[in-house]
């Protein structure tokens, strides 16, 4: 029998509320969520900040999982130890070893149900295909941005984020607890048929590769001068081109998007981003053939 | 001429950031909001918390108006001094004395564009029908909670909230913005007309009533064991009756409404009153004949 255990994690960020809620109604009944049979380890990724609903205390949790952070001991960030903990309970070589993480996330920008691949790992997207297959969901793929690192999936060997909106921060949303029981169960049932053989893979998987990250217009000292338009608010996922508004200056002035590529947006307006300087974060929309060596990959490290 | 000065505050609540960036160009150009001719005074209600982008620092300064707080000497808490401040610079017998004052508010919630009135002060319920008639917008009565004083329109002879959303916290968002500005032309151009004669008045007001407050129902450690059920789900001012499913058990059982009387949920999920124990208040719709003395209340206040 494999000695596969999916670590599944809510409340990476202390503010998004509702993964977390939901894992607390389930060990009160656990029936809530079908596992289809699999050994899962479900935890709290960031408590402390989950207990004050911050979405962090000393710094991101989800870019703490860096190298360079993780080997810095003289580091005393509370997040930082929190990643170190969660590898030694939770990563492959862990107390309690798992193979495979799902990271449940909230936003506030209007993604629907989307998955976030980083890199390109096979298995990582082996996995989100059959997700994708089943459920039709976009697939953001993020990498190579130097300034975004050091994310919780990519520490252990397989592990997709959930990423589902548009909720507040600190708000308890039916839809959204819906939502994320309907993308835990594909995901595990995903899990679960390929460990017995039964998965069935799409020939391609449609991913929206990460371009860049646009700011918000500023001015010497810092402060926007211009708001999104009103047009891409809520249109994640909706491509724009050449000519489309993208920010509103107070002045009236509509400055619009300049480059000749059809782009597509994606966390536009994502409350969390404004301290990062992102207002919304470009993508280009590409269909892959899916490859022999992932399904391998991930059939290799399912059954372990 | 009229000594009238209206005071504009935004950001009473420093995570509710569209009023306070709009209020920040209007300063760089002066002409993006028409004061119809009136002399306006615009200020930040809570700067320290804005500039932290929390509600609050010690407490809720839209709580703080209270006698009881104002007078107390001995207290710190920042907000309480900000109070004071605020009325000791722009209070009707203040530095720089200002009659009438709007307090521009966002919510979480589905609002949509609502006006807010504490209690029946004749002035209040005389301005709150000019903008009704213009706008056709709902108007929240709050009245008679005992867990819910201290209002900052309150001290002010005459005082509206402007509450304006869903919008998440901490978002700029094109949409509310663009609400902030409209009601607040249109609330300027209702006085400026009222003052010069020219208003012409409903027959009657529409109001929604304050009744009470529904908390999520929890467990003996005060966690919610239950979320909003869907239906409620954005459905502010739609009204609910005997049988409407309210709250979501985690063991799927539906919690409906059981009163006979309709009412009309305000403030569904706000995030910012989970703290206070609120997933919606209940109000009752009543229209009221619009009544001479509150015209004259009005004119008198305006006219000084």
């Amino acid at each position: 029998m494999s000695s596969l255990q999916v670590l599944l994690v809510a409340g990476t960020h202390g503010n998004e509320i509702n993964a977390p809620w939901l894992f607390e109604q389930w060990l009160k009944r656990p029936d809530l969520i079908d596992v289809f049979g699999l050994r899962t380890v479900k935890v709290l990724g960031n408590p402390i900040a989950c207990q004050k609903g911050k979405r962090y205390l000393d710094r991101d949790l989800n870019r703490s999982f860096s190298q360079d952070l993780l080997s810095d001991s003289q580091c005393k960030d509370i997040e930082v130890r929190r990643a170190n903990e969660l590898l030694h309970l939770y990563g492959k070589d862990g107390v309690n070893p798992c193979q495979l993480v799902l990271d449940c996330h909230s936003t506030t920008a209007s993604m629907g149900t989307s998955l976030v691949v980083y890199g390109r790992r096979p298995s990582d997207l082996a996995l989100a295909s059959l997700i994708q297959f089943r459920l039709g969901l976009p697939i953001y793929l993020h990498e190579d941005d130097s300034s975004q690192q050091g994310f919780l999936v990519e520490s252990w060997p397989c592990g997709l984020v959930l990423e589902i909106g548009p909720v507040a921060q600190n708000l308890l949303d039916p839809l959204i607890i819906k939502q994320t029981i309907l993308a835990l169960e594909v995901c595990l049932e995903e899990i679960s048929k390929n460990l017995s053989g039964q998965e069935t893979f799409p020939d391609q998987i449609v991913v929206h590769r990460h371009l860049g990250s646009l700011d918000l217009p500023r001015d010497s000292e810092g402060s926007p001068t211009a708001c999104l338009h009103e047009c891409l608010h809520g249109n994640d996922w909706r491509p724009i081109k050449k000519g489309t508004p993208l920010f509103l200056h107070s002045d009236g002035f509509v400055e619009r998007f300049s480059d000749d590529e059809t782009v597509v947006p994606v966390f536009i307006n994502e409350a969390a981003y404004a301290e990062k300087r992102i207002s919304m974060s470009l993508t280009r929309k590409e269909s892959w053939d899916i490859k022999e060596p992932w399904k391998r990959s991930l059939q290799s490290l399912l059954s372990g």
